[in-house]
């Protein structure tokens, strides 16, 4: 604990199109090549948790983002493919033994991402703390950030920041 | 022109849960009374818009919260029912006909309110205007602000409001 989750949506919700495409994304100006404060976050978590789709489409970029120890949850994968495969290490199992087998070796502040493991945590109240960043555009239809497994749970609002381009980044504690 | 969108949802992008109940939304502590700036929102419209659903809301409301005209978009409805009855008007027809039929008579500035019929006017890309407030809550399920009928629009961000109790108010303009 905690187990956080930091992601941007599109207004109406989605983290990415239909088909995992995150074009809309990467093409927002940036002219003071912001980070949005992904630096500081990343500096305050142990580890990333991410699901088989997100390891997908990051395993394609040109670098690697993260600066701390990432752990792919898939039930299906065996092996990591790619260039990325030995900066990453496959996790199995359900979301409770998974965070605690995590919070074992010392990772406890954990950054989860990825709509479908975000949405397997949410179904278990495992989430503590979400910064979700929105992006001024509707894309209609797409992969949503948010499920219907969940039950009704309450947030605290800590922060609101807006950034250029008309990225707004709010960051909400589980209130228990 | 301008039609206009003003509303809240719950993080995961509700407007009423799926019985179209509100509670979540009414029991938001407000201890210095604000009206989020509903008022001074009311004093630039020329009318409201709204569709069946949203009117059975605030039929039950004990006050009437509008201070201009109201129109109930509605195919179904030959007489509106309830005690707030001689403050709206029924409209009929296609959502592009039914606002220039307003235009024409100088209902300009119109507040779109309700799912369907914001849903219906995006479709066509009739919504110029947009200001969500965010509610710290995760409902898991409900009624939608966004559909999947509309192809992808952008939006330029204008401001964010923060409100006691964690509400975050974004005001967002169609790019064209």
């Amino acid at each position: 604990m905690p187990n956080i989750v930091y992601i941007a949506t599109s207004l109406d919700g989605y983290i990415a199109k239909v088909d995992g495409g995150i074009d809309w994304l990467m093409e927002i100006p940036n002219p003071e090549q912001s980070d949005y404060g992904f630096a500081d976050f990343l500096s305050r978590i142990d580890g990333v948790l991410m699901g088989r789709k997100t390891y997908q489409i990051v395993q394609d970029f040109d670098q690697w983002i993260y600066t701390k120890p990432v752990f792919v949850l898939t039930q299906t994968l065996d092996v990591l493919p790619g260039k990325w495969a030995p900066k990453a290490e496959i996790v199995k199992g359900e979301p409770t033994e998974v965070i605690a087998a995590l919070n074992n070796r010392g990772i406890n502040n954990i950054y989860v991402d990825g709509g479908k493991t975000i949405q397997s945590l949410l179904s278990l109240d495992l989430i503590d703390e979400m910064i979700i960043t929105k992006i001024p555009i509707l894309l209609g239809d797409g992969i949503p950030l948010f499920g219907t497994g969940n039950s009704e749970l309450k947030f605290e609002h800590t922060e609101t920041d807006v950034y250029y381009g008309g990225l707004v980044k709010s960051r909400y504690l589980r209130k228990r």
